[in-house]
């Protein structure tokens, strides 16, 4: 690698395969269970063309010159005040600094706290954008399995006795990305208590835990931890709007302190007419009935999904059943290979995300897969979810 | 460091001071030559509610959803087409990406080619993001005096020679930050052969460089580069907005590829309304225009504010005289401290940045201090600077 003028921890990065995948969405009559979007058609439009308009004939000047790196003062101030009643702001111990997006609240606290060598224990499968950023400041990813109830414990413990380098464990403890799974309350103890007990880090992610349309929401890590072991990420993506990039960090001051200063240095701070945007959205509408009305959607995509899949799926083919979020999980038997099933599943226009994207060696086969169900309409689950029975069966057929 | 939780780079960064100086600007009646933004009275902001008012009503879910890493395609065409007049985005060995401001762009270069140890020449002084950001990678950073015609070439040759890992050299080519100089074009010629001949980058930032209100404009070194030995760093943060963080690296195809999937992991892509609406403006206003009246206006203030130091500074403080962008450099005879100036300044209601902000080592006192001219009123300039002469002679009479 000491050829590359690159660092080898950068030299050595794929682009994220679901990126590839979304080059060949646009074939037309391609029905997309691949996406890992909010449906756009159900963003407030309307709302933030007032908002803006207010913003920009009102307040154009501080929407537009620079802000502080730690971000909005309102916004902070409101999103310190929803984190304290949900107990993940403490005044006392935590600060809280506004990102662009939960995909910076990672990277900064990656690069914080990770020299090369360092481990992070993480689910497997997990979110790829995370564990390349982990890779980029040259950690070593060490996987443990995700099951019904979260991330197995057994396997994080067994990581934390045998390797000596590990930083953090890193988890999307609510309708995991790929997976849907919610850890349950005793395992999000057991996990806490295990990082105290071994002097780690819990980087908590959390962009989907309010898109919650069924069963009872469990607290996160963050709200049991009185040490300072969480960090935990937050976003307006999955809620508002992704193309706005307005997330945060919810730590200890000084890990946000740190996270401050390279914040600094990598975009000074987070756009303030969108950190506005969202403060007025937050403040002047009813983000709690927009958030039950994109959930509500989301429950009934996700129930058709499930029913035609039970319809059309063969019985080797078992999946996750969501509380919440945007996605289930596939699982096929072992041996098999789901980048082959999407080639055949992409000629028969129908396209999702082969497993091998969400694991820590990304040239494995994977017998897994994601389907997404917030931005397909009920027509083209029925229509996608059909097919994709058919070209699974065939694909097990002819194995 | 090791004892610390955090990277030993990381660990030993240090808050912009500037930031900390912007602490003491909110009190009444205080008049700052501390800035560093464009003025925010020029900023289009009547057209910025157009033009968001079209996007949000005709556009609004392609604004919020999710963009592609490299940027909105309408704008990066512009982008490329602009710099393809400019010389400095060549499409046979070129690519460019957009980026979340200059500081963005500063930084993904950085961390795509920096390993700890790794050095970097700089002018010195220089804007103290940029050598945080190489810090924030464990680079050891290398200063080279900054002369009327621009950096002093003795000195990188002399490092080029003598130190066996330099990776780049940094400059702000064009109405440096903070002394106001722009490189000549023999200088640039010759930066660009010794950096081919030690088989180092430059890396070069112009975020100044359109806001020349006198003198003839000097190319950039990237457009006299055919080796790809340069990387050119642009933004809209000067001449539109800085808070909409809209800026872009033009470079060899293999370097902006590796910075891509960084970007991809640090925060996705940079906001899609917020390149939207840089787009929109350059194609359906009258861009130049509004550069002109820009340069136009800090030309007046410059003028003036030199007019006013020629007045009131005594003969021991000398300054540079720019040609564009918005700071001035003065400079204060050999061991005197304009930390400790500062001091006696902010007690007379007028701030400006002590030198030891753009400085390798933040500890030293320097002699050096930056005026900005271009946020502040006419009336302001007359009646700070002749307040700041009066500070400057007391302070020199009583060392």
């Amino acid at each position: 690698m000491q050829d590359s003028i690159f660092t080898p921890a950068v030299a050595g990065m794929q682009a994220s395969a679901i990126r590839e995948i979304f080059k060949m969405l646009g074939v037309p009559g391609m029905i997309s269970f691949a996406a890992g979007i909010p449906a756009p058609e159900l963003f407030p439009a309307k709302e933030w063309a007032e908002i803006n308009h207010k913003i920009l004939t009102e307040r154009a000047s501080g929407a537009l010159v620079y802000g502080t790196t730690e971000g909005y003062v309102p916004l902070r101030e409101y999103i310190k005040e929803q984190c304290t009643k949900k107990g993940i702001y403490k005044e006392d111990v935590d600060e809280l600094i506004i990102t662009s997006g939960a995909q910076q609240a990672i990277d900064l606290s990656a690069k914080v706290l990770i020299n090369p060598g360092d481990g992070v224990i993480c689910e497997e499968p997990s979110f790829i954008g995370s564990l390349n950023s982990f890779r980029s400041y040259g950690a070593k990813l060490y996987g443990a399995a995700i099951e019904d109830d979260g991330i197995c414990i057994e396997e994080v413990e067994r990581y934390l006795k045998k390797e000596k380098n590990i930083k953090f464990i890193y988890t999307i403890t609510t309708f995991q990305n790929p997976s849907g799974v919610t850890m349950s309350l005793e395992k999000r103890k057991k996990l806490l208590a295990l990082a105290q007990q071994y002097g780690v880090f819990i980087l908590e992610d959390n962009p989907y835990g309010e898109l919650r349309f069924r069963g009872e929401s469990v607290p996160a890590i963050k709200s049991m931890d009185t040490k300072g072991t969480v960090i935990y990420a937050g976003t307006y993506s999955k809620t508002l709007a992704p193309g706005l990039r307005v997330g945060y960090i919810s730590a200890r001051k000084d890990i946000v302190d740190r996270v401050t200063v390279v914040k600094q240095v990598n975009d000074v701070h987070t756009p303030v007419l969108n950190q506005m945007m969202v403060h007025e959205y937050v403040t002047n509408y009813d983000f709690d009935a927009h958030i039950e009305k994109c959930a509500k959607i989301y429950g009934e995509r996700c129930d058709l999904m499930l029913a035609e899949m039970d319809k059309h799926f063969p019985k080797e083919c078992t999946y996750t059943r969501p509380e919440g979020g945007i996605f289930i999980l596939c699982t096929l038997p072992k041996g098999t290979d789901t980048k082959v099933l999407m080639q055949k599943a992409i000629e028969k226009k129908v396209a999702f995300v082969p497993g091998a994207t969400f694991m820590l060696d990304l040239d494995q086969p994977s017998n897994l897969f994601r389907l997404n169900f917030s931005v397909t309409t009920p027509e083209s689950i029925t229509k996608g979810i059909a097919i994709l029975g058919e070209v699974i069966k065939e694909y097990l057929q002819n194995l």
